[in-house]
């Protein structure tokens, strides 16, 4: 089984006409693709709505209009779904922690990035299943490769902190602590939010990095300071 | 069914050597509290340690070393437990909130004495029950109960933030998305700390109340401001 996310890539764009037989093998791979990502979506938002031990194969086959069967081709039982959700889920925070590492910016705007991406992966319909579903409804090997996901979040955010602290454009902090704060502030907007209310989840993230960079202690010389503060000379 | 908290509490003084004849019966009252505060206790441990569904009534009276129907005589049924666990963990914050309805300190400082009890509450034994245990668990008058209880709680964080942004202790924000990060943060702890650590969960307490005050970005005058800046000229 593919650990890798089952989102929909693009496909690459190729120069050569000779490739036009790989065409309709691409365009299956490409369908395989956008299929596997909607049932894992469906199941995602009944796991949400439901429980995942609530939820079975088939209901979420109705919910799709399709057969038990038609599941089956795309995942090979109900705990593969729920994985998938997680990994899903994941993904575009440890893509967003990757994409940082090549920015020469300070270590505050980096994480502000990361913070925004977390905000809205939290957001998405696979928020529920990413800090509710129980580890225990996996098997070994899936719990294995979600820790492993997990962890790799947690530090990924730890050094982007001590980087931060190390380039003056954090305040020095207990940095174990503070990642688990932000990560809390966080990982509990799925108890909360509601696709249809007031805010998106870029205005939620906007609210939550606004005080975890400002704090609630009124700033001196900024208490009406600016969103970006990077934008101004660093490190005043 | 009291929706009282069990925890245990002193027997009020009495001037009165006449109030010899009630002593025995305070004192059964006293150790009928204390040993239903017990079985409680066992069970949150329980529930964390192997969820609510895999644990039995019979496991909680062979943890506790007595016997089924002794554990039927402080609780009617394991949902009861359940409830009582969250009961008794939400019970100091609240508490905490009506604490401070008294004091005449700034918003922020109240604020942080509530949120240093809720760092504390949510790090006990309690603190599994109060953020993962579910509220189909429970019947629906227990879970309105909750409910409602969490609901002051929110209410009670948002006014004090309100009453920090008026008096000027606190910058203003969007007093919602702030509480929300606040109580996510906090409520995340359960996954996370456990007792033998480092940290005890009033050091946490500080960690976070420190980051929710400071926030991330140094701050130009005070880089290594104390923990504790009430203490200084307020609003500066």
């Amino acid at each position: 089984m593919s650990h890798r996310t089952a989102r929909p890539r693009a496909v690459p764009a190729s120069g050569a006409d000779s490739a036009s037989a790989w065409r309709s093998g691409r365009k299956r791979l490409r369908d395989h693709s956008v299929k596997r990502d909607a049932v894992i979506r469906v199941a995602a938002r009944a796991f949400n709505e439901r429980g995942f031990h609530n939820t079975s194969l088939d209901d979420i086959a109705a919910a799709l209009e399709v057969t038990k069967p038609t599941i089956y081709y795309y995942v090979t039982n109900k705990e593969q779904l729920l994985f998938q959700c997680f990994v899903t889920g994941l993904e575009p925070i440890r893509a967003a922690l990757n994409d940082v590492k090549m920015s020469q910016a300070p270590g505050r705007e980096r994480l502000n990035a990361v913070l925004r991406q977390y905000a809205q992966a939290i957001a998405s319909e696979f928020g529920w299943c990413m800090v509710r579903a129980e580890h225990q409804d996996l098997s070994p090997s899936m719990s294995e490769h979600i820790r492993a996901l997990k962890a790799e979040i947690d530090q990924g955010i730890r050094r982007l902190l001590r980087e931060g602290v190390r380039d003056g454009s954090i305040q020095p902090c207990d940095v174990k602590m503070t990642a688990f704060a932000l990560a809390g502030a966080l990982n509990w907007i799925p108890h909360w939010f509601r696709e249809k209310q007031a805010l998106t989840p870029a205005q939620i993230a906007d609210a939550f990095v606004t005080l975890f960079e400002e704090g609630l202690r009124p700033r001196p010389t900024r208490a009406r300071a600016p969103r970006r503060p990077a934008a101004r000379a660093p490190n005043l």
